[in-house]
């Protein structure tokens, strides 16, 4: 960010109306070697002391992580009535509600822009763009690292162990990729997405999270010969006084545009009751991006804007009671390692007509009597509770080698 | 945009906080029946009577053309000091940088998100989101009645008047579609985005523009055959003090975001030194999304943003000359109508040769002595100027039955 302002530092200026200038820094190791222009910067030992800063109007928290130094620093800086301009999504996701009431309370401005999707600016296009709108879905592919992994399993064939360590050794997928390939990265910022989309006030710990780790090499073909990929998405809907937010992997029609969307990139989809659906795309992550949307929100600051952090007043926020994951609805993918032998299909079938779940197509490559063979199914629009019960039996079968495999299949 | 006021009244008013109110409407044909909430809505004859309205705080022109009422009624609301918010961009284009200027003077907004394509807050994304960025290049699909056709040609492999035809009988192509396919439509929101862009003074009159009539159902196959989609593009680059900015049919690789964007939708991609590449797709016209964007600007202004039109003051806009169009760079595409007869390509060979164009495939499909063929050639980068040196010697030559056929080939 530093180096951005310093690059585009005229441009910056003329379109802020003003001059932006850095007046203090704090790092927790201020002698780490960096390549930043940082002459005629005041150090700061301790960065809580900037909330009580007279010489800061702004302060602009790159930490990270969801409580100790970040939380302080933001809370004191709203507290003491300067704005806080932010790239810490877990921040956002388990605090939002308070600190919203706190900037609320201050009058000033709470702003997130690279908390979500980096360089896309995701925010400004929900809380102001589409501020006409009601919105009825909005969804995305949120994490660079697990789109990365599985846009090169698909290429590659390789399964998703030896994906990660490639992508660990070309910076694309962290040391200890737990957050993103969890879905937690992505679950924050779905949270951040959600409660702006419908003005709902922010509840992280009712989303429901599922990370990329146990999608195979053979699903992934699978959902090739299908007609999908597989996307790990971020998905939020309202359904009257309830809110679905979950992060899965699922299937995606290769037709749908954002199943173009490969590697590394980023993309929300916002389907608004009066534009209809409106997509986004662009870098995720990297140094560029993130300061690209640190410093627009500075800009905005600089000419002037004020804005509630999730787009209403904090006191107008609702509160969506989470929907029943069982009353979800939707088509699913199911894949079955099975010792292939005549009727299997036959029971299968029969547990699902039980269940009155309608089948859309079933696949089973090649013959092995006796040995183990794979066989996927697709089913049409059925609620979630129902494939439940009839994966619980189907998983009895004597026949069944492994547990059943389950994806939901989008409909966009 | 009325009946949108009113079916998200309550969203609206929170979002904005506050009450907004329709206090008086002027058309040209007041007894026309219509389907909208105008109950208790005060009747204006003439519509510029709203300038001199006191009770009339801002302004909404959707009355479209670049001069008479329209022109007017901006004009004199600028001048009394209330901010506008238009669709109109034939306005914006022609008048643009006059308008600016007042609006400037009476420190109010002239809004125009609707202006440029439809429901997608592209004005809002470069305005805004991407301030922090030096623009290198902005492009995009910005016609939804030219890329219906062009995508209907694609599919059926019909012909340009059918396929106009059949898009007038659903209603994507006006009774007089000349200003949509002749690339006029796309030129206007193009001339705006690339002011905004790169901060210089709109000039609409500096723009090459080529329409889609031209584009045959043969180019159409031999682009899908080479790897191509056929789009009409708006384009804009800044080299050095000079603007490139042009609408004209291209080729564009099938693997570009861009390529999938179908039927009658429209996206921009802007690429920033910083952020590097963002795209935005959605619908680029019809009632509601040209009403989600004008009554988003409404809410802006009712929250207070206060931003000067190109995003810079009027007078820190720069005047970029326009770039000389032989100096374009780029690849081509080129079809031959030849007669079937040895030497043809040898000929066409020597001439690329002696204007140091390389060429990059060449493909003639089936053979057809002393019979008419199509020889279709793509060549590597060049130099306009060089290239239609080139097509001049072709086109003179024995062989040749039609004039040649030129597309250049988008690199994204």
């Amino acid at each position: 960010m530093l180096r951005l302002l310093q690059e585009n530092k005229a441009l910056i200026e003329t379109r802020s109306g003003r001059s932006l200038q850095v007046t203090a820094v704090s790092a927790r190791d201020p002698k780490k070697a960096r390549d930043l222009p940082l002459d005629g910067v005041r150090w700061v030992d301790s960065a809580e002391a900037l909330a009580e800063d007279d010489a800061v109007d702004v302060v602009v928290e790159l930490i990270g992580g969801e409580a100790g130094v970040a939380l302080t620093l933001v809370e004191n800086s709203l507290k003491a009535g300067k704005p806080v301009v932010t790239a810490n999504k877990a921040l956002v996701a388990h605090h939002g509600a308070k600190l919203d009431a706190m900037a609320d309370t201050a009058g000033v401005t709470l702003s997130y822009e690279a908390a979500v999707a980096g360089g896309i600016p995701i925010i400004k296009l929900l809380r102001e763009g589409l501020a006409a709108n009601s919105v009825t879905r909005v969804y995305g592919i949120l994490n660079g690292t697990c789109n990365y992994i599985l846009t090169a399993m698909r290429e590659t064939g390789n399964d998703f162990e030896s994906v990660l360590k490639e992508a660990q050794g070309l910076g694309y997928a962290e040391a200890d990729p737990t957050f993103d390939i969890n879905g937690i990265d992505a679950a924050h910022k779905l949270a951040i997405l959600a409660s702006l989309a419908f003005g709902s006030r922010i509840d992280f710990p009712a989303l429901a999270i599922e990370g990329i780790r146990h999608v195979s090499a053979l699903d992934i073909a699978f959902a090739d010969t299908l007609g999908y990929r597989i996307k790990l998405l971020g998905y939020a809907e309202r359904q009257g006084d309830r809110l679905d937010q979950r992060v899965f992997p699922c299937m995606v029609a290769k037709a749908a545009p954002i199943a173009s969307v490969e590697g590394v990139f980023n993309a929300v989809v916002a389907e608004g009751n009066q534009v209809g659906t409106v997509m986004i795309e662009g870098p995720g992550a990297g140094a560029g991006p993130t300061a690209s949307a640190v410093v627009a929100d500075l800009i905005d600051l600089a000419r002037g804007a004020r804005l509630a952090t999730f787009g209403l007043g904090a006191r107008d926020l609702v509160h969506l009671q989470p929907l029943d994951p069982g009353r979800r609805r939707g088509a699913f993918y199911l894949r079955l390692t099975v010792v292939d032998r005549p009727g299997v299909i036959a029971d299968v079938s029969a547990i699902l007509r039980d269940q009155v779940i309608s089948m859309e197509s079933m696949l089973q490559r090649g013959r092995a009597p006796e040995e183990t063979v794979q066989v996927v199914l697709t089913t049409h629009e059925t609620e979630s509770a129902a494939l439940s019960r009839a994966v619980a039996k189907i998983a009895t079968l004597d026949c069944m080698i492994e547990p059943p495999r389950i994806l939901p299949i989008a409909e966009f």
